[in-house]
């Protein structure tokens, strides 16, 4: 007797799964060590894996066992259901998007990409702009195909794609809030911080000693080194699968911190995709529930976790005895007044966390216009400038600080980027609800102590995978659906502290 | 219009190249550096693919497009012609072994291995027999299969998985050749020896220095860096595909030539696969022409060319440079005399090149009775101990030291073990015809200068690819099909040379 049209299903996509496993590692290997000069080869063979997971995907077949199993759904578990929901979804996207289209776009991307370098090294930003037309044209085209296929707003689709379940309504509703109060904060932090600058942390931190620290920090989080890998490359990231995780960052001989906060940014995704549910990991419910909930829990980590007073005090003696420092620029006030600076900048990538929304508003809002053909690609750069301008009060004094630092347009990531403000967000939303379920939360992390952090996490996030679309794992966590109130009173709390109580805590 | 059916079989071909990449990759991650409890998620990866490899060459497609494409063949060249020839080997090998057989072959293979293992540590045959009879009885079936498809005997089936064209006939008849010259030859060459014992090379070699040393030599041979690697593993190997070519070595400290000559030994392989004609570099006929013309091409670089006077003349300057070492020892007689030293030993690996065939020829014969059925394996470690004493006079300790010492047959590979002794014969054969045409060798290689081997290698063996059966291409190299004579020539001279005649070279 033959199995089941489910089981066959779930075989089916046990196979898709490890296909994502190899294609993950060819990615990471050509980041990390893989020799220069062999791009072309490895850019064919993850054209060869990818097309066939397509193909394996949209086969048939596969269509068949899903309309089968539907039929037959009764006899399944929650969980099953939830999985055979995960695998027509998967399904759906990429019969939407077909072949041919894919292909262009890579091919068109690979271009872009290869212009925006060039354009960035010449600062010149009509070295890039006939490309980046090029891929608008295909992203438009897919956006459109995808929607009708979704039954959704074209861009509403390709923001699905990264956040299952998210809107444009929530998106908007939640840059609405934050831009009823970040610019006004923003003024009253600045102001505030302005009155105890930091002593600089000056010194050489070599790499070895800067990687022993990180380790350490790691271990005590439970990233498991002997399932998992830590390395350099330009840009840190994170790749792999439950069971062979890496993750990457950059080492700075001459910063302290933006080595360790690089990885403790990727430990929180690793740590993410760790606590998914184990008996799934091969099934599309095993998986992460996209992108702004990744977003969410390496935020979680970096910049509410770990540029926490409690974090300081446990980092400080590790920072003392991996570099052997002393001096009162390395007590535990000033190295917090460090990690939360508060500066306007033309960088997204180097923003502090309350004005990265803004830069996060402004790419979405010219996305949006790009795609919908309100802005040409050719009036880019002075839409940019002026929203900056109008946003944060600066003006970019070229595109290469402009228009030109994102690699995302370039390689057709569109409907990307609120994910970024998303994840800030949420992690807010549920670091506040963490907070009330774990009073020793501030004992712990004091002590290096991160058991009561990841527990939470892990019944409320990790552990649920892809069973339930994004707003209704936030509303089993924390009660509410995403909301930007917590991540405000979060800022708020956190930037507007007077300098008497934060040397009291 | 479409493509003719050659040129879809091109697409075909150079998808599954791609794959093969792939897989390939994961290999080499797999034995480098993955974290050591990933393996079972490894495993996982390369089932899919291999399967998925296995599915797209054995489709009806491919078979129909052969059979088009063969009775269209008029307008073609004489290299798509022989990749005609090739495309349909690979096909007829993969649709000769059902996905069924192979799924077996490797669950039992991996049992076995595990087995092998733990029969190593007890030191106890009986742990591993069982599991050795079943891939016995597998691999039975396989060559069964296999025989009949390719119109071969059993055996030949599966020597012409390695050895394209190479046939028991041809490898008995190297052996008899062989077996009437070595043994006495063994006999003179030790006695000799013995006059004439090695000064020790003491001392501490750091991996690092080991490491500049080999990344010297390499770069010197012409391996190229910017689409190449060298990694550490626990055995030295060479994956990935041109392009993307990764050797290894292990670095004893205590040893300043073990990690050199593994590295030579793979530099010698990658060479070959460097060599291999670039605009089939993605196809069938582009690849080697099977194991033992891979073998001949790795022997040839260590054994051959880095075990040789010139060698030592221009390695013993950049041992002293590395090292920083002085004294009598390390003069360059001495140390060819370390690099020629023949001994009577139980371990292939650790065997010189006159012993070598040897302990294969014992496995030769071992593995065809075990396959016919004419040894039992419970027989195994008696048959091996007497056949040891029998050829090489000596007689192992334990069965770790006996039939356990090898991984091959316990993970199914029969009919490998030839490749070994028809690689030293093929390249002892190829050095008297490149020596005859590059009259100059011998400065050349005592000054580091590898281009007129390499040129002539590739003119006469890599650029070949796989255009022509192995017999053919010896053929054209050598004017003569592979016989042993020119081994013995070489090995008569190299090893009985009067001390006074090598005092003078």
């Amino acid at each position: 007797m033959s199995a089941s049209p489910y089981k066959q299903l779930e075989q089916e996509f046990k196979r898709l799964h490890s296909f994502r496993g190899a294609l993950s590692l060819l990615r990471w290997d050509a980041a990390v060590l893989m020799p220069r000069g062999s791009a072309d080869v490895r850019g064919e063979q993850l054209a060869a894996l990818e097309t066939e997971y397509h193909a394996l995907l949209t086969a048939p077949r596969i269509t068949r066992l899903l309309d089968r199993a539907h039929a037959n759904a009764q006899g399944l578990t929650d969980w099953q259901v939830a999985n055979l929901r995960e695998m027509r979804r998967q399904r759906d996207h990429a019969i939407a998007t077909p072949v041919t289209l894919i292909s262009r776009l890579t091919k068109a991307a690979s271009r872009a990409e290869a212009h925006w370098l060039e354009a960035r090294r010449e600062g010149k930003f009509e070295l890039f702009a006939p490309h980046l037309e090029e891929v608008v044209h295909l992203v438009r085209d897919k956006a459109a195909l995808l929607g009708q296929a979704l039954n959704l707003a074209p861009y509403d689709a390709l923001v699905d794609e990264f956040s299952p379940g998210v809107t444009t309504a929530d998106i908007d509703a939640m840059f609405k809030a934050l831009s009823r109060r970040l610019p006004s904060l923003i003024r009253e932090v600045i102001a505030l911080q302005d009155h105890t600058p930091p002593q600089p942390l000056t010194g050489k931190f070599p790499a070895a000693k800067q990687r022993a620290l990180v380790v350490e920090i790691m271990k005590a989080i439970g990233f498991p080194f002997d399932r998992g890998r830590l390395d350099e490359s330009e840009h840190p990231f994170t790749e792999g699968v439950p069971g062979d995780i890496r993750i990457t960052t950059r080492f700075d001989v001459n910063d302290v911190f933006s080595g360790l906060l690089g990885a403790l940014h990727e430990t929180g995704h690793a740590m993410y995709d760790l606590g998914l549910p184990q008996d799934w990991r091969d099934q599309p419910v095993g998986r992460d529930r996209g992108m702004a909930l990744e977003e969410s829990q390496s935020l979680l980590m970096e910049m509410i976790v770990c540029r926490s007073r409690p974090f300081v005090r446990y980092v400080q003696p590790l920072l003392l005895k991996h570099f052997g420092v002393t001096g009162p620029e390395w007590g535990q006030e000033n190295l917090y007044t460090h990690l939360t600076r508060v500066r306007r900048s033309l960088i997204r990538v180097d923003a502090d966390e309350i004005t990265y929304p803004l830069h996060i508003m402004l790419r979405y809002e010219l996305e949006k216009q790009l795609l919908n053909g309100d802005l040409a690609v050719r009036d880019l750069p002075e839409a940019w400038n002026a929203g900056m301008e109008q946003r944060l009060g600066i003006r970019p004094g070229n595109d290469v600080e402009g228009c030109l630092q994102d690699i995302h347009w370039a390689v057709g990531s569109f409907g990307y980027f609120p994910s970024y403000a998303l994840g800030a967000v949420i992690a807010a939303q549920l670091y506040e609800s963490l907070r009330t379920d774990v009073p020793a939360l501030d004992e712990q992390l004091g002590i290096g102590e991160f058991s009561g952090l990841l527990g939470w996490l892990r019944t409320h996030v990790h552990g649920v995978g892809a069973k339930v679309a994004v707003q209704d794992l936030m509303k089993g966590a924390t009660g509410k659906p995403v909301s930007a109130t917590p991540f405000i009173r979060y800022v708020e709390a956190k930037y507007l502290e007077s300098v008497a109580s934060s040397a009291a805590a």
